[in-house]
């Protein structure tokens, strides 16, 4: 595999939520060709083990790689828990996941050391946010809480009704009582019930959400390794199913999308 | 294949849902074997295309007749809506699904011949019910539903709360101005959220579920085609996926379930 600059960037996850990492990569880095996955056929991933995932995930990038990118953004905070490690044993590029620019970005930003975490069941009870945190800084204090029915909320468009808000209320309960000055959206899907959960914690409460944090550290590993595009940057969305409500989702988390979307078997 | 009144009646379903399904046919039917399987690394169907959806049931009942099955149970209203008329077509033994069980028992018992219906997005947009019940009788109206987050709401074990009400509140409101006497829950997740959606349309609508009378069908047709066993009955478990937590929102679906669960791949 050749490193070549104007190749493009992938980018996967095991649905449609990482559209918003793709977002913010496109606005960050607007020369760079984006080539983005959603393993839609399978999704999701955080309610499942952490051997299934590792497989599914090894798929997905195989499928970039063939593609001949250049980098590999795992843009999937469960993918990212269990499978980055191995993912970049395996490929020579450079592959990052989304946990690690957010755990720095919130590490930066709680005055307090005290950082709450929300995520899927299978980002919370992996820990890897716990890891990542107290590696950046051992004095820091993490308190998580899985909270899978933020999925659903945010794909049903449920984003800021009574359901989202009593939804949020039973799960952040516990971090109230805690003093937490940050709290980390560790699901992709999460930023889309932004204001639920602001609403819910108080403005005494940093959100940190990885989408802006990872195109951030993108950015950084490009220039490092030579590696920033002059343009003109192209974009190509692939998913391995299409159901008839696909558009109408991503544009939840995307804005309007490109026509083209590929269907692709893994 | 040989029938063999003796050979285990195979059932599956894209979780754990159909596990309800499951423990209605050992309650009804206590000296057959059952082998259930649970397409749990690729569940959700409900939200995918038809074409993935039956790209799956197939592979599901391809496992179970590998198994030498007497009968296939599809244990899945998504599956039974999409793949069952192919699934019957390409095996010589008896098919059922869950959709015609459900909506005789509905025609039988709505005397206002006036029927909701509510399911995943996937069932609800094959309107699978809604031409059972008017082949049935075509003078019941039909008014349906997608519910999604009443999935995630019974995976959780939030069948009861503020979410829960909030929730069947929202999602079932259309239904309080159309004069439903019978609410079909045509999802294999819904009978565990039974007493908030009861509590919410009130006493005068009737709620079905497919389990008790799909078990009622498959009994009259093993007795039909002189397949009844005289026991005793086996019970073995498949699943695609055994997450950490699949044990916990088993017991939701079917009590104490048997230490004897096996991971599989398709």
């Amino acid at each position: 595999m050749i490193s070549d600059k104007d190749a493009p960037i992938g980018i996967f996850d095991s649905g449609i939520g990482g559209l918003t990492v793709a977002r913010a990569i496109g606005y960050t880095l607007p020369n760079e060709s984006l080539i983005y996955l959603g393993d839609t056929a399978r999704v999701p991933y955080g309610t499942k083990s952490a051997e299934t995932i590792l497989r599914y995930s090894m798929e997905c990038a195989d499928f970039l790689v063939q593609k001949r990118v250049k980098a590999v953004v795992v843009a999937c905070n469960t993918a990212s828990a269990y499978a980055l490690c191995d993912l970049q044993k395996k490929f020579k590029i450079p592959v990052i996941g989304v946990i690690e620019p957010g755990a720095r970005a919130a590490a930066r930003a709680s005055k307090m050391k005290s950082v709450g975490v929300i995520g899927t069941w299978g980002t919370i009870s992996s820990n890897a946010y716990g890891k990542a945190l107290t590696s950046i800084d051992e004095e820091i204090s993490v308190i998580s809480k899985a909270c899978p029915l933020f999925v659903s909320l945010a794909e049903e468009g449920w984003t800021d009704n009574e359901v989202a808000r009593a939804a949020a209320e039973r799960y952040l309960a516990g971090f109230k009582s805690e003093s937490i000055d940050v709290l980390i959206l560790a699901c992709t899907h999460y930023p889309l019930l932004k204001d639920v959960i602001a609403g819910c914690m108080g403005d005494n409460v940093m959100l940190v959400d990885s989408a802006e944090t990872t195109a951030n550290s993108l950015e950084d590993l490009l220039r490092e390794k030579g590696l920033v595009s002059s343009g003109p940057g192209s974009r190509e969305i692939y998913v391995t199913d299409l159901p008839a409500k696909f558009e109408t989702m991503a544009k939840r988390f995307l804005g309007p999308i490109p026509s083209c979307v590929t269907r692709v078997d893994l």
